[in-house]
């Protein structure tokens, strides 16, 4: 045991240095798998990994991932009750998990490039992208759990949506979250975006406040009903395990964030967006938000498989990089997390960043005829519809 | 002159239905050119222009405008001392000059796209856009003259930088400017932008503030030191006209300005920028903003003529678009004007996006070798340099 501790923090200690300036490729590759340990995740839920047998409990089998997690395995499994910990190993495992489904979809062999990096301030993250790969253009899943003080403006921002937070003074936070967005090449291929996140923020008094937040939404470039239903219906299933109120009001809620106002037009078909979650319970919040972070692979994978082959001209994609310049317009005025992000100092840009398409067009006064496939998309976007 | 004042007005209802959903290309072939007027502005100074003979005060010659202006011709010069009115002609004479200026160089004869449109809440602009053109890939030259009330989010906004104005409340304001953003298509030209404006706001005390604003920056993809003197020179004369202290003080204002704060780079190498100019007096600024316009086209086509021939690779390409991302990322996140404009209701999204260029790209940890040609002007952007 003390051997693989020593190995993994050897590794670490080479990843933290190259993680400031270089590349550190398929790192994962070095770490050693002993067992069962988290692999279980994909097919038993978090409590049950946690029943599991005492080996489990020793040793943090990390070959999964896709890079050591920000804390250290000991101090993750030394307090497995805490809400930081659970979290931290569930993102590592999303983000593991659509890695891998990703990369399985290549078709040359293109394997993410992992990039593990901490911040000074505090914390850390692990950046996976896939780049001109032959499905996927771009394609960025991030995780990240870092420690900090929250700026004044942010504590304004959430004092703004109702969170009881001293004005005017720094607070010390946690937050951690996974997020990924995923630019295929081929135009049938919509665009995916998700999101789960936690939060911690500590007010003077020495009290915690805690909220989960989240979301994943579908941005198409042609829309195709069967494609939209499948999504929805696979977003209001996860929901619906939970809590069935929750759809309906997580979708408009969607509908409602990921508007491009100044064109009254949405960025993407939608799909469900949330935050400020803290109910009814913490072991309740984080099950549900697990459970819409496992809906993203059933949810988005069948339409990758179902496009990836069909054949497109140079319409098509002259049209896919128009709305991609739509969804650089949303995520740079608009998104509250590209703003959180780049507004953060020491925050690491790359990362953020990595929501950006490899390529997006401009053009003036460009309006798509309202009968052809292009003009369809158009109205769905203009007037967000009901899918399921 | 009733024949040609009817004209006018049927031309001009004509093209405000238009301006609201389709094209008015060329509009300016269909007015009729009557004689001097507004052509003598390209030789002599505006007050020169005012003291010309009696058929100048009562014709206005818009043969050589983009567009017919937006205040009408008669209101124009029925109070000639307006300062409304004197900002109007001279950004409609800039426009007209620049366009013409790029139009020239354009090698197969494409002409700008002319674009004049009206806004609900009051006023309106001409925009015009050069897309897909052999020598500039996307070309914008947009003016407005607008009214209407400030939301206090930009009344706050001006407070805090030290505006004498009232908290909470709508004020009524006037607003007038000439903005262009040029992306030529061979990396080897520069980018340039600049904005020329001048802005009214009424207090509830029936008061009346005003101010010029402005600047001209360049952002080339490739750092040709003669290029850079030659732009930075014509501004300081342009500057060093008026008052000696301007140029030192509004280069370093650009500098500031110009700045993608998370990426701790510059836009580009500058030129100058400034905000809230009300002294010596009206007479004076103006005459200073009417004089850094004039000299947008000497700092700037001798570039475009000097490299519009040059050969390139698609290295070449690349880098340059992967540098007009980094330009939409500050005119998205940072710019003032962007933000005013796309938070401002009723605003014409099209003319104020027309700054973004055709095609953008984003790489994932691109960064060039230091001592590549690319290297040399990441240095640059990031230790803004004195030119002269």
């Amino acid at each position: 045991m003390n051997v693989i501790r020593h190995t993994m923090s050897l590794v670490s200690l080479g990843v933290f240095q190259l993680g400031r300036r270089t590349r550190s490729q398929h790192f994962r590759g070095f770490l050693l798998g002993t067992g069962l340990g988290l692999t279980a995740f994909s097919s038993v839920t978090y409590a049950q990994a946690e029943a599991q047998n005492a080996k489990v409990n020793r040793k943090l089998d990390t070959s999964r991932f896709m890079a050591e997690p920000i804390t250290d395995a000991t101090v993750l499994l030394g307090d497995k009750a805490n809400m930081r910990h659970r979290m931290e190993l569930m993102i590592m495992e999303i983000q593991a998990e659509f890695c891998r489904a990703l990369e399985s979809e290549e078709m040359c062999g293109k394997k993410f490039q992992v990039d593990r990096w901490q911040r000074e301030e505090g914390g850390g993250g692990i950046t996976c992208v896939i780049q001109d790969g032959d499905v996927f253009e771009k394609a960025g899943v991030n995780i990240s759990v870092v420690t900090g003080w929250l700026p004044p403006a942010a504590v304004q921002q959430m004092r703004s949506r109702g969170k009881d937070l001293t004005e005017g003074v720094k607070l010390p936070f946690f937050a951690s979250g996974v997020s990924a967005v995923i630019h295929p090449r081929n135009p049938h291929i919509p665009t995916i975006h998700f999101n789960y996140r936690y939060f911690e923020v500590e007010t003077p008094d020495g009290k915690k406040q805690w909220w989960f937040g989240g979301g994943t939404d579908l941005t198409p470039y042609y829309l195709d009903e069967k494609d939209a239903r499948h999504f929805h219906q696979t977003l209001k299933s996860a929901c619906d395990e939970h809590n069935t109120t929750y759809y309906p009001k997580f979708k408009k809620w969607c509908d409602d964030y990921f508007r491009i106002k100044h064109r009254s037009e949405s960025r993407g078909i939608g799909g469900i967006f949330f935050d400020d979650i803290d109910s009814p319970n913490q072991e309740a919040a984080f099950n549900f938000v697990t459970g819409c972070a496992k809906a993203v692979i059933p949810s988005y994978m069948p339409l990758v498989q179902k496009h990836k082959n069909r054949e497109y001209g140079n319409n098509e994609r002259q049209w896919q990089l128009l709305r991609r310049g739509r969804y650089v317009e949303f995520n740079l005025i608009y998104d509250r997390g590209t703003k959180f992000g780049l507004y953060t100092p020491g925050a690491r840009y790359e990362s953020i960043l990595m929501s950006l398409p490899l390529h997006a067009r401009w053009e003036y006064m460009h309006e798509p005829k309202a009968t052809s496939k292009e003009g369809e998309l158009m109205k769905v976007l203009k007037n967000p519809k009901d899918w399921v």
